[in-house]
């Protein structure tokens, strides 16, 4: 099968872990019959200051060409920028990535074991970004939209069903696991916004009592101690599904646990199209000195491969890094270790 | 001098670790010089099942001519339940408490020791509570307003900074601490939300720059990665400023990690009144066990004291709490203990 992939380094650190993905999915052993064709593509703060657009037209034309693609990090500035606007924000939109699947899984050695994947709305909450400013005699006030709708929460909670299944099926194969049976924990704030959590809620757990999830178990929590949970008991969650803006957060909190950032992949899949995407950001402070860990863009190579269908590829790179991992001899410096990214790279391509 | 204090235990726990709280504040040696009168005042799930009204007028109005007051917790429907709105979100509103203070300390014992206070906006973000539904050929929208105006953010963020001066006179004063000097980190997502956050941002940056504050540090960080560093850094923090929902998610993280909500106060401030409220919710599942923490009432209470500006009474609860948990004798279950309320209660008496 031959599979087109568009990468997106975008910026910082960014630059030096997409290579990094790209080596160990053209690394993958002959038999598995994937070819890659790899298609470079613009984006981010750069591209904006060369070109005036953060998001070339062209680069999203591309990508919905290919069959999946990576994207790396982009620098955002904190401040409204005249005509920029965060891409990775409006690739989700423009290619429909309606999913956001965050798997954060501790190595079987830890002393806490963690495994739980956060599934994540991709499309709407306050993603939306319509905003408005005005003035007022007490001064500037400024709104934005939170919007909910049936649909998308309908899709998200199945898609979370869905994950909660094959998480099943991979543990009833003889897996270790810290999990009994499949749970799926819906994430929302619905004591203050009856309304639009209310519905998320709601469409979510209607969704999730489709038959065909009859044997996964559905749990809900506000978001708020949610997070104190999270914290506290890890290891009880399996699946968490949550709009927007609250998967953003629970997914930096749950990264927390596992030691590092640069260790959380992540995809954004839609229909028929998958782009993974490391959790962190473009990490300037440390960009250009060669010690980036590629883990989570190699995981998220993986990740997206499952999404494309390729389990048996993906399930190569997750052993290949678990084995690295695990070894704890070539560690990047947010891991503690002295590693440089390319000796990461080399341990993990000779595993693979 | 007399003060006028306003008691609504609420739900579940709320009316067990209330009491609590008044008897502390009744104990307090004469030698200060307080006589506290108290008023019981009725609100919460219960109030709403036996009236129709989860907060009574009665209650907003015997309150507002209160010095102060002790909120308990309410429990809340997860769905829209006509009529029912949650009347900590609307006190908050009604009596102008525009600032929640939480504070978030572990014990000078502690292997890693945290001392931070997040200031949370009180009256506006989601909070507003305005929301609406409708249909569409692809089934049900709803849309919530986030709401940040310049005003509410520029006091929250001078509140901040008074907060973060006064904590540093009393290290100063000699006090232990982790902190060297006074820092104010100022929370938000601009980066997707760069209007209403941006104004967040702007404006609470514009009050911190104020000659009086100028020896206060102060930075700022995308809820996110906050979240992330909050777990693997806690000691960095002094003072969080986060609007609402922020502050809120914020508050139960930082909970997570000095053990226990049980231990987290808080205070609902206005220009001339305070009330104080215990962090965690009415938790139906230990109520009428007498097994309830009332550690976080009782130190609400004494952070209610400190915006009525009796910092001298407010130190002797701090310490004699204090003192409680570093003997680590008597300490709730949620603590890992097996004192009962009770117990708690009377070993905090004993050491005022
Ligand atoms: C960079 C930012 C716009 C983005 C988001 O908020 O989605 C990031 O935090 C993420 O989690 O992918
Ligand atoms: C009960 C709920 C409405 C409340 C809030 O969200 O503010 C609570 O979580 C809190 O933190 O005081």
């Amino acid at each position: 099968r031959a599979l087109t992939i568009g990468l997106i380094p975008g910026d910082g650190i960014g630059k030096e872990v997409i290579p990094a993905g790209r080596r160990v999915l053209e690394a993958l052993p002959a038999s598995l019959g994937l070819k890659f064709d790899f298609i470079d593509l613009k984006a981010g703060w750069e591209t904006f200051e060369q070109t005036g657009v953060a998001l070339p037209e062209e680069t999203v034309q591309t990508l919905s060409s290919c069959n999946g693609g990576l994207f790396g990090a982009v620098s955002s500035p904190t401040t409204a920028v005249k005509g920029y606007s965060s891409p990775i924000v409006a690739l989700r939109k423009r290619l429909a990535l309606y999913a956001n699947v965050r798997p954060v899984k501790s190595v079987a050695t830890a002393a806490k074991p963690i495994d739980m994947v956060i599934v994540r709305e991709n499309t709407e909450d306050l993603y939306v970004k319509e905003e408005k400013t005005y003035d007022t005699p007490e001064g500037k006030v400024a709104e934005a939209i939170k919007r909910i709708s049936e649909r998308a929460s309908t899709n998200i909670a199945t898609i979370a069903g869905e994950i909660a299944l094959r998480r099943q099926k991979i543990r009833a194969s003889g897996a270790p696991s810290i999990h009994k049976g499949p749970l799926v924990t819906v994430t929302h704030k619905s004591n203050v916004l009856s309304q639009t959590d209310g519905l998320f809620r709601t469409a979510a757990k209607a969704a999730l009592a489709d038959p065909r999830f009859s044997s996964v178990a559905v749990e809900e929590q506000i978001v708020d101690s949610m997070v104190y949970k999270l914290f506290r008991q890890p290891e009880a969650y399996d699946v968490i599904v949550a709009p927007n803006l609250y998967g953003d957060i629970l997914s930096d909190g749950a990264a927390a646990l596992v030691g590092s950032l640069g260790l959380v992949p992540s995809a954004n899949v839609g229909k028929t199209f998958a782009l993974g995407e490391p959790c962190h950001g473009s990490a300037p402070d440390i960009q250009g000195q060669g010690i980036s860990n590629p883990i989570a863009t190699i995981r998220s190579a993986a990740l997206m491969l499952e999404f494309l269908d390729e389990e048996e590829a993906a399930a190569k790179i997750y052993a290949a890094v678990d084995a690295n991992l695990e070894e704890g001899k070539l560690l990047s410096p947010d891991l503690g270790g002295t590693a440089k990214t390319e000796e990461v790279v080399q341990d993990i391509l000779r595993r693979l």
